[in-house]
């Protein structure tokens, strides 16, 4: 079955034809993502989809946002995308334009489904994926299904508590995965550390600017002392985290994805199942993989979520 | 539906007949569980399923067991029985015996089930039941239905790390919840404050033998300052690892049961929830009740299995 799959982005908007069954994509349409609100995004998304399918022959759209996602497809909280501050019903709204049955998925969770089906999750039925870049966003399939929880926030590892009273995160929380390691939380106790005095090349490397995954890398090769420590933490949050929960929910295997993650590669791995914060039963037989990086893994994983909630 | 639920235990067998659309519960059967291995234990169980059911009437019977169950009805470590130091094909054996359907549950699993059909889990897609007792155990409903994981140990939440590195665990694993909520845990550190010079109430209460939740319950009404100090650090412990659990599958409900927390109640559930490591997203929806210790709860449960599985 073909299935159109949109990865709708603060950027740009991509749709592609996507055979469920094989994963094969065809056709590949893209347009700038609009700045002015949400009824212009949502009429530019009907554009692509109708360029992708002029024909009128697949009736299935799944569509991944960069948002919280409710059951009924309305999305809240899109930072990413400019003019987007309320709740826009998606689904509503794109099969009104499109007539066609629309299935609405958070993106990070269309990357953890393409990873499962396609990628580096294949051949296990519950699988947890973690992205680490600028947070730490992670899905969650449960019996080969993704799963979203009460309110759509099923396998937001970030946001688990790895240090009572820890650093503040970005959602205000206290200790959280995310504040330790995610890009903003490291670069902001960077800066922090800069402020109090410190040398830091990974504040120097940025120059200013944003800290990115290929900064750190470099910080880390020169044996940056401040690098080298806020990483250590990082890989002892991400150990302790992904620890609890391959033990909780007893799973043989989790995905590493994300820039941080594609960066640092396989020896940030290890140094995560090496770490002595990785423990519990599940840390035993649980396998820690990268993810595979597929190509177009969010239209791939909405066109899956589509196929699955049709089902 | 009517179905055998059969609860074996570490002294006594207990088989009752159960109505699974409404929990009701009827016939009674109890025996004492055989010290002389599993082949006399099986044949005893046999017995009571055919009293329950003598014109054989019901051809499906569901069995908890105090061990880790394999997805094939294999029965691992179950130190509360005796003799029954080796793996044990509880299912084969059983059905060979009683020319009926059977599937095993862990004892832990079947209470966490019954409490979501029929007690404080009622009316959630989604459940975690947390027993606090001699250990810590858990059994993670998703969807309505009861989830294994990878070896049977998915919900074991008493073996997540709430503290590296720091105290070590019956498991033999180092800073795991259970080594700072369950009774055996809290009785290490009581004893090991008192070989140190400390007074302890608690040790005093159990006078050389195994402290008990009523013994916790009296010390802390005597406001014995370890006792305190004790009961603090599990509180903490139970609100990190609950926390975290409800943050990451996005909980609506969990769901405390086991003899420390019917023994403390709702004072002490009050207090998890009021923790300051009652942290993440999970926290702000996620309600925490009482079990409502239903009748023979692990025979509905084991009844609620069998008909689930057979579905």
């Amino acid at each position: 079955m073909n299935v159109i799959g949109v990865d709708l982005g603060g950027t740009k908007i991509l749709a592609r034809s996507i055979d469920v069954t094989t994963g094969a994509a065809t056709t590949r349409v893209k347009k700038p993502t609009p700045k002015d609100g949400p009824k212009s995004v949502l009429d530019a998304v009907a554009e692509v989809v109708a360029e992708v399918d002029p024909s009128r022959d697949m009736p299935l759209v799944g569509i991944g946002v960069p948002g919280l996602v409710q059951r009924d497809g309305v999305v809240d909280r899109c930072p990413n995308i400019v003019g987007w501050e309320r709740s826009v019903d998606v689904r509503a709204g794109l099969e009104q334009r499109l007539d066609r049955e629309v299935h609405v998925a958070n993106d990070v969770n269309c990357g953890a489904l393409a990873e499962h089906r396609f990628g580096a999750g294949k051949g296990v039925d519950d699988m947890l994926a973690v992205f680490v870049g600028t947070g730490v966003g992670g899905g969650l399939i449960i019996d080969g299904r993704l799963r979203d929880g009460d309110r759509g926030l099923a396998g937001e590892i970030g946001h688990i508590t790895v240090k009572p009273g820890g650093r503040v995160c970005g959602c205000g929380g206290s200790g959280h995965l995310e504040a330790y390691a995610g890009r903003a939380g490291i670069q902001k106790e960077a800066l922090r550390r800069v402020e109090a005095g410190e040398q830091c090349v990974l504040v120097d490397l940025a120059s200013g600017s944003t800290i990115k995954s290929r900064h750190i890398e470099r910080a880390l090769q020169e044996e940056d002392p401040v690098t080298m420590e806020l990483m250590a933490q990082a890989v002892e949050a991400l150990a302790l985290g992904i620890g609890n929960l391959a033990t909780a929910l007893d799973l043989r295997r989790v995905v590493l994805g994300g820039g941080v993650v594609d960066k640092l590669g396989q020896p940030f791995v290890d140094q995560i199942t090496g770490s002595s914060a990785f423990g519990g039963f599940g840390a035993d037989t649980c396998e820690l993989r990268l993810a595979q990086r597929l190509d177009d893994a969010g239209v791939l994983g909405a066109a899956l979520f589509a196929a699955e909630a049709n089902d």
